[in-house]
């Protein structure tokens, strides 16, 4: 073990915004995670020039931005709605990148875990597009560490379970679990790393996508470390300004 | 499939008390499940001889039965209290046996999901000793299904997952996932099923047992179909009078 990282991290793992006031966010980092597809939206945006990303709770508080002249995004329940620029597929904005702009985006659960995580010392971005390079970051800091699942309608779901557990997999070696859930998550992964597809499958989302015609998305949202950013939110703006070189 | 489980049933876990209100407990047949260890108790206790047994929530209840003539046990955060009869081990009952009377027990997890089940249409007990004929009973019952996790301090916790997938799994070639936290139990037990042991030193609760001296407790909890009864809660006392014939 290098001396940079000479000191265990604690590391715990809400597996639903439902459980959140269990914890004292004041002095932690907490990674929020929406695989399908708020987060990987997020990073796939960020990474392809976009400047910012506002979430917003509300259809109608996007529209207000949508008015001022921003373009708007996201998703009720899984589908576009009428009259917004984007819907929430990450493929789009990987696709045909709307550099140098802010976005407003509104999901049904990722919006709702970032506002949860309001009072956290740091709030970050995680999702299988920036695995490893948040592991990086998540090691330089030596903040205690919280990972917060998105989850589906506040429910525990597969895939948001899988990336915390691939999280404290990577990070395991020199971390303490103060309660269990972190370690769920890691013995889940740790089965099912070299199958997460079929794994996935069997999950409650992964049905939904397929009925609103998301198919491409899941194995987009599954990639591993195809962007190098460490999206942040800093309370109205998620930016990732300082792109991380991968040497690091 | 024969023609007795002709039906799917729908089957579904709670990995903590603190998300239950997340269900409408009206219609289902709920499992408390608490491992470590008042649900592997109250199987032990029942097996062998003891009539019926109350659970209650506070410590000054407790002495409240006590001072009536009733023989009382239980713990507050995995130890015995002062003046009570009994601890919270299973092999305490199983070893003494206290036949033919009411013992009232007070856990610190378990009474708590017991009391937080109130409202199902049956509330059974389960643990590791009755998990074969605790499957049986379920699907000879087609009622939905949660499992409810008594956890610890209202986090998840391994043990109590585990057991949820032990189930989950027994049943899952006629169940409907709905969310996907049963699900979630399930994979991660059919990776652990052949190494129950070592996967729950891994966790919290492992090493709180070993503090309190309770190591032997540990693989007691864990044995599979020790007992042939499926106690049953009626909302005053848990009981399990008909015992169930292992050729059903």
């Amino acid at each position: 073990m290098s001396s940079e990282y000479d000191h265990a991290l604690s590391l715990e793992a809400c597996l639903s915004p439902k459980m959140l006031d269990l914890y004292d966010l004041t002095d932690k980092a907490v990674v929020v995670i929406d695989i399908f597809r708020a987060t990987t939206t997020i990073c796939a945006a960020l990474e392809k020039g976009a400047e910012a990303i506002i979430p917003v709770a509300s259809i109608e508080e996007t529209f207000q931005y949508k008015e001022k002249g921003y373009l708007v995004g996201g998703e009720r329940d899984g589908q576009k709605v009428d009259g917004f620029d984007f819907g929430n597929s990450p493929r789009e904005f990987w696709d045909n990148p709307i550099r140098s702009e802010t976005l407003v985006l509104t999901t049904t659960n990722g919006t709702r875990a970032l506002n949860a995580a309001q009072s956290a010392k740091r709030v970050f971005i995680g999702s299988f597009l920036n695995l490893e390079i948040l592991c990086q970051k998540l090691m330089q800091l030596k903040e205690p560490v919280l990972l917060l699942c998105a989850g589906w309608r506040n429910h525990v779901n597969l895939e948001d379970t899988l990336f915390a557990g691939a999280v404290a997999s990577r990070l395991s070696f020199e971390t303490d679990f103060i309660y269990d859930a972190a370690l769920t998550a890691k013995l889940l992964y740790e089965r099912k790393e070299k199958d997460l597809m079929s794994t996935i499958k069997a999950g409650s989302h992964y049905q939904r996508l397929l009925r609103r015609g998301a198919k491409k998305d899941i194995p987009f949202c599954l990639s591993k470390n195809k962007v190098n950013i460490v999206p942040e939110w800093g309370g109205e703006h998620i930016t990732a300004k300082q792109r991380i070189p991968s040497s690091s």
